[in-house]
């Protein structure tokens, strides 16, 4: 018997990680990779900043070439060849030579299907007009980067408010170039709260990115030259030399409903823990396959380079049979994004989820220092926290700001995965020294919060609430002192620092609601203790204070 | 009946901590902090880079004045007062006044003993010569400070190389004294494992600070005016016109045996998990108490700052009796800490402890990118390992490089503190984007290795029984490129490029061990699992590569 033939489909993330773990497992292995790329093993997240210039040389991209992968793992990389069918009854798969046109015969005994995603390209008038770019690939990334090298482009629309979108509009506007985002929906972010998304829009529009959220495009214009010239969402027509599609991707899928291999109701390829799909001997891992949510255990389908790279060595070391089967664990739909000096994470389910799911849900906002405050490059972040009231355990949380966040999620990614409660985040022993943390971490000051507001401690408004609260009649207040008042406000508070809170309780009704705000909200639930103590019933502290208000101050 | 009056004593961290949070829980406590200092809520941790003038001012440290207390919670805090007696029947603490030398009387309801711990002094002979200094308070520290303002100090002697001791030498160093530190113990840091502290002392000495471990100090001797002019060593007399002693802290615990008050096997206060000491309404907080090791369940004494605030806020929502206890969740010995550029990092079991407990152990070595490898800042950090091979679970973790390690051994930390196995560890849908992390991080890539080696893929020769092995017969062969390898090489070693590896198989004795090496491990393992096809059975990889070698290199 000659060694075992694994043909795989795709050559970025998911597709070279099987190939190379399955020749590490099992060295006799025949494996073959069909790619209709040029390229294989590219870093598809890095190309926001290849275009940026953070990243120059396209070179820098590209992981392994594919003759890499035979001198290392014996593995043959077949480039510009299109798999243009499944044959599960013969196991065969035709593909098409993209340089010759002719068709090619590959036998297999196992199959893995890392066919991808491919941008969305939204069904509108002149999405064919020069000019108008998704970045997906290598190449069309350097389409984009000689664009901008050609200093001929001055204004740019991106068309996506995602992850994606956000990296690419801030890497454009790094280049000097006026660039709008055009959102379809509510927001920016749009997995995010709309309290954190908010944030972030107010932030863009301080860098001068415009974004236009709840704003549909209706089509793209003719310069006159075959160029896009300008992107009408019928109420405006935006200037635009350059436009980027950004509107999500989808699930490459087309081979594997050709064959008979499911699709799970997300309309992604469905698979068990192992990778396998409905037919034996084909697996399925990376963009164009479903994940299961860790906490709901739902199929959900989170397109992304990390889960890419573990469900393509699970499905080597899988079919590569020498040993133990491994399985995928779930996802949370982790995200990582940086914006100029902004960094924004989130994991878990959000507030919105979390409540259409049906959970008693409580959520906190707490601004607190990602180091000593006295250890220079200390930050300020943000941590919203989303909480199950029955059994304390950690939904999800949401960390913005220009300190560090990247550590703090990970750190609820790994409380969330292992079921933890509040009042275990509370307890962590994490790491302390003055350039790396406060004594108490972020995590555990949210955490904190949150188990003060379970007990009933004080009761919250959160900034969305806040305008709708003011116009039925509630005070704002805001305790911090003068000083700190006369440099930014929100609009229609009134000042009564803490310490003068007390000679200066005849100014608040007593019959009207009073929310209190400070900087990050200490100062607030001091002022609400000592009002309680004085008799006040109506007190509630604005969450996240003035550090995470995402609307205009004066 | 009146409010409740509850006495701390101790007024740094977990002693002010305690007052504002049970301030805070019931505002109608009449409560008193007493301290001999002069100074309160101050940041005990930023003391080495007050004296590296990385902060500059003194007020820097000060978190908060005793008239903020007062304003702030209510809380009376009276300096330079020192507690001589404690009486537990008429619940009364004496206490003199540093000033006036005044007995003075306080009476109590619930006491808290905050009294932190003192350097240890060692019983040497001319400890009491001038410029021989500790560095546990600000008066200690601007004192330090002020000499090396006056330009007076050419020459420093560390005495103790563990966290603190190693931060002075750092500050010392960079503001251009020749420092030396000198080490009791078989290594500096000895709470890590001897291969991570080597590859420390050997980043330290390249930086041209020298480490003298293994190493007692004889007797201080006297420059002929008072001061301290050298240290002998016995073997060596070190120039030295400062000395700073660090050679640890012991708990203060004289008043609480006084009193009838109960130690633990660690010689610190024994409490529960309330922070509750063997006398009723005796609570004991911070430094002075002890803690429970999350992981073996015995008592242990870890004096650090993060511990400090924890218990402070534990004890402080415990004695205010207002809702629900809370307990103190138990600890790691999780300690970080930055010399230079390199940052250093454990949580849990070091492999020693581990051994010495009789878990069956295995550890790994890996370094890894922190962040993607073409994102500007990438640096290779290196993670240990430390599971047990009956559970699989993760025991602990030790890292160390020039990129963040902080993220990752608080990953460890929350996932050891859950209970979580290597398999769940792999697992982890951390955050991913460039500026971040890698696809795989480096907490999922050690884990990935530890599974491998669980399973028996490959077998691993840690550093520190390389020349062991070597005298013994074994070939160390480096599979790096000829261009790597002329830039650096492990003394002894041969090189055979990986690529190489098949046609030059026959310069390989079969009967000898031959151990693998390469910069991280991959191209290693890989040369293994040629070899092992090839016929070879003695064949296992340098755990570490070369980028963790913790001895000097050609």
């Amino acid at each position: 018997m000659g060694a075992k033939k694994i043909l795989i489909i795709g050559g970025v993330a998911a597709g070279t990680k099987a190939a190379a773990k399955a020749a590490r497992e099992n060295p006799g292995l025949d494996i073959v990779v069909l790619t209709r790329d040029s390229h294989v093993s590219y870093a598809g997240c890095g190309l926001p900043y290849y275009i940026g210039d953070v990243i120059k040389a396209e070179r820098e991209l590209l992981v392994r070439r594919p003759k890499d992968f035979k001198a290392d793992f014996g593995i043959e990389v077949i480039t510009d060849i299109e798999a243009t069918k499944i044959l599960p009854e013969e196991k065969m798969v035709l593909a098409k030579d993209l340089n010759t046109g002719e068709t090619r015969q590959f036998a297999y005994d196992k199959l893995v299907l890392a066919t991808g995603a491919s941008p969305f390209i939204p069904p509108l008038e002149g999405t064919t007009l020069g000019n108008i770019k998704t970045v997906r690939t290598v190449q069309e990334a350097t389409a984009v980067k000689n664009l901008l090298s050609e200093r001929k482009v001055q204004d740019a629309v991106v068309v996506g408010g995602g992850m994606i979108g956000l990296e690419v509009a801030e890497n454009l506007s790094q280049r000097g170039i006026k660039t709008t985002v055009v959102e379809l929906a509510p927001h920016i972010l749009p997995p995010y709260d709309a309290d954190i998304a908010l944030y972030v829009q107010k932030y863009l529009a301080e860098k001068e990115i415009t974004v236009l959220a709840g704003t549909a495009v209706k089509s793209f214009v003719d310069n006159g030259q075959g160029d896009v010239g300008a992107v009408s969402t019928g109420a405006d027509l935006l200037k635009a030399d350059l436009v980027v599609l950004s509107a999500g991707v989808r699930p490459n899928v087309e081979l594997a409903v050709d064959c008979g291999i499911l699709l799970g109701p997300t309309g992604a390829i469905a698979v068990n823990n192992k990778t396998e799909t409905n037919i034996n001997g084909i697996y399925a891992v990376g963009d164009c396959a479903e994940n299961v949510n860790l906490i709901t255990s739902q199929a959900v389908w989170y397109p992304m380079g990390s889960t890419a790279n573990k469900t393509g060595r699970v499905a080597g070391i899988n079919l590569a049979g020498t040993g133990a089967e491994v399985t995928v664990k779930g996802v949370l739909g982790t995200s990582v994004l940086k914006l100029f000096e902004l960094n924004i994470a989130k994991t878990g389910l959000s507030e919105r989820d979390a409540r259409a799911l049906g959970y008693n849900v409580e959520t906190v906002i707490v601004p607190a220092s990602d180091r000593a405050h006295y250890y220079p490059g200390s930050r300020t972040i943000v941590t919203k926290l989303i909480v199950d009231r029955d059994s304390r355990r950690v939904l999800g949380g949401q960390i913005f700001g220009e300190g560090a966040v990247d550590k703090p999620i990970d750190i609820l990614v790994t409380a969330i995965s292992l079921g933890a409660t509040v009042d275990q985040l509370s307890g962590l022993d994490l790491a302390y020294a003055p350039p790396f943390s406060t004594a108490l971490s972020t995590t555990a000051v949210a955490a904190n919060v949150m188990m003060n507001k379970l007990a009933g401690k004080f009761t919250g408004v959160g900034p969305l609430d806040l305008k709708e609260k003011m116009d039925a009649g509630a005070m704002l207040v805001d305790v911090r002192i003068d000083k700190e008042y006369f440099v930014r406000k929100i609009p229609g508070s009134i000042n009564i620092p803490l310490r003068r809170l007390q000679e200066r309780v005849d100014e608040l009704d007593r019959e009207r609601e009073i929310i209190l705000v400070c900087k990050v909200g200490l100062r607030a639930y001091l002022a609400l203790l000592k009002l309680k103590r004085l008799g006040f019933e109506k007190v509630s502290i604005l969450e996240g204070g003035i550090t995470a208000y995402p609307f205009e101050t004066e």
